[in-house]
């Protein structure tokens, strides 16, 4: 998996061209909420200091009871594994299967994962407006253990239709296949019943997977987690866990945040607004062919007449990072994926493509 | 890898009989520096709260330039691998080896990873007195691909004999096999040189592993890291991480614990004063046979008259949890391991080794 070090496979890469050059970039790269690390978090950081001291449970018990609280699904803390990050939950879960079909364009972690442990790999792509092609999905998952699936997808905040994928998960179901579906971003959609995790109670082939780090804006922290009705599969993904995966900080933030309604609240109600401003406003460049269909905090665009690689320098050059999009499968350097961020940071990131659209216009 | 995931396995656990119950117990059964965690980290956690909303460095390069100047010995970044705790180093270079062979009894967590996957291991027990068997290692590495061993070894506190151990390395470095050294508790022997980390720039079949959880007293912060002059296996290993696998405290922690030498010095200090007032105390009481050689900052004790299930549960009745260590390899259920602790925490515990005492020669 060391293609993840590189620069081009992820956003938030702000070391490379910013902190280690000093300069302090606006990061439209990486999807984090823009109302920032909840200050339910930073409040009880003291405690953490308190049991540093200490090994973490080795169970995460307490942790766990408070996800299965916060999800109201019926979950219980056997069907729940933390994971440092939701990479690590990927990484398991991937690893599980013997011949995965991946969803693309999406995660590249996905792929990534399946090629480190050299996983024969079937791939269901998006159709052309990158909402998913469900029939195609079911006639590829014949060949395969399981599927792979964002939900919205990254990069392009779209979601399943529960009613459409009703006939995968009971096929599933019936043949003993695994559904993964990555849920990182589910929290900024505004329909709360577009998860899956409520038919984790019902369906043993359903294994979703949940991060701290978009929604609660803490991707330093590094905690994800899985869930799933099936507890033997949980219980083999642990088994190649290390002890202790999750240190004491990622610990108080489980306890800390999943009961702030006041943040979950607001960063629902502002992310909407703002991603009905961002859009509406970026539908006003020539240089923009496509503006897809979003649910997510982030927006992928094609661009016509300009290249991924002269946008993002163009931005670069004006102290924001964008994200490229031409490494993620069936992409190509048309495409850029835009964080949706403060009305001040947006508003920014206008005023430059205002820019770059008069040196356009201007033949330069 | 689930058995570590029991009482049993590892000290530590303060949750099954102490923090789940509403009891405050002292806990003799993980090995902590009893300074506590060092101020220079306590300052510095509001930098982790500026930095937690970006991802971390995925290559981690600053820390790891903390790491090399840390280490002194010639140690470049690119020498380095990081770890969610020693632990995940020790899975990883582990799983690299197809035939370890693990100096035992030691650490369970050797044993484990290799069972977990699947390896053929050979055991080279240490002599009736805890020293290294030389002979026996060169012998038994001849079948094997790598060497496990501990510096100070777990759960006695012996450290290797540099001279002794030198046509091991020779012989290591000629045939192309690893030596994994888990020097997770190093920084408290009192002659610095007993480290193997300046052979690293030297021989390419050394791999050290360090720890911040002992020394610098962080269990809760999972942090260690790997070095070897090798830099195709740390690539190797490193291909099996997971990105981001270090969070934003524990990168904190590497930028400010390592230079903390007044912490590092009184650590060393007090630790040499309270190893030697334990260890003078210890060898009053009659139920106890023998007490090992120890560099480190627990002791081993070998018990008679009394079993180390009848010792735990009285310390237990009494507010504290030692080191049952049936379950190392070649141990039984007569031997107990003590942490080094505060002489107010010691004192604690030799009085009740002293009721204890009375009991035994009370016959009850």
């Amino acid at each position: 998996m060391n293609d993840h070090k590189s620069f081009l496979e992820h956003g938030g890469d702000i070391y490379t061209e910013g902190k280690f050059k000093g300069i302090e970039l606006i990061d439209f790269s990486s999807n984090i909420n823009f109302l920032g690390v909840p200050k339910s978090f930073t409040n009880n950081v003291h405690k953490a200091l308190e049991d540093i001291i200490c090994y973490p449970d080795l169970k995460y018990r307490e942790a766990k009871l408070h996800i299965s609280e916060y999800l109201k699904a019926g979950i219980r803390e056997e069907n729940i594994i933390l994971g440092n990050g939701a990479a690590e939950i990927i990484n398991l879960s991937i690893r599980a299967l013997k011949k995965p079909c991946i969803v693309v364009p999406s995660f590249s972690e996905y792929e990534t994962t399946a090629k480190a442990y050299s996983k024969e790999i079937v791939f269901s792509y998006l159709n052309e407006d990158f909402s998913y092609n469900y029939n195609d999905i079911m006639e590829r998952l014949k060949g395969c253990d399981g599927l792979v699936i964002g939900n919205p997808n990254n990069p392009n905040g779209g979601i399943i239709n529960k009613e459409s994928f009703e006939k995968i998960i009971y096929y599933c179901e019936e043949h003993k296949k695994k559904i993964i579906i990555d849920e990182a971003f589910i929290e900024f959609v505004e329909d709360e019943n577009q998860s899956f995790v409520d038919k984790c109670s019902s369906f043993k082939c359903l294994f979703i997977i949940r991060a701290f780090t978009k929604f609660f804006a803490m991707p330093g922290i590094r905690l994800g987690y899985g869930v799933s009705l099936d507890i033997d599969f949980i219980e083999s993904l642990s088994k190649l866990q290390i002890p202790w995966n999750i240190n004491t900080f990622a610990e108080i933030a489980i306890k800390s945040v999943l009961k702030d309604q006041e943040y979950i609240n607001a960063s629902k109600d502002k992310h909407n607004i703002e991603r009905q401003y961002f859009i509406e406003e970026l539908k006003r460049f020539n240089f923009i062919d496509e503006i897809y269909e979003t649910h997510a905090n982030f927006q992928l665009l094609r661009s016509i007449n300009i290249t991924g690689e002269d946008m993002f320098n163009f931005c670069l050059s004006r102290g924001v990072l964008i994200r490229r999009c031409r490494n993620f499968r069936g992409l190509d350097d048309r495409f850029i994926r835009l964080a949706i961020k403060s009305r001040e940071d947006n508003q920014k990131l206008l005023n430059i493509f205002k820019e770059l659209e008069m040196q356009l216009i201007g033949g330069k």
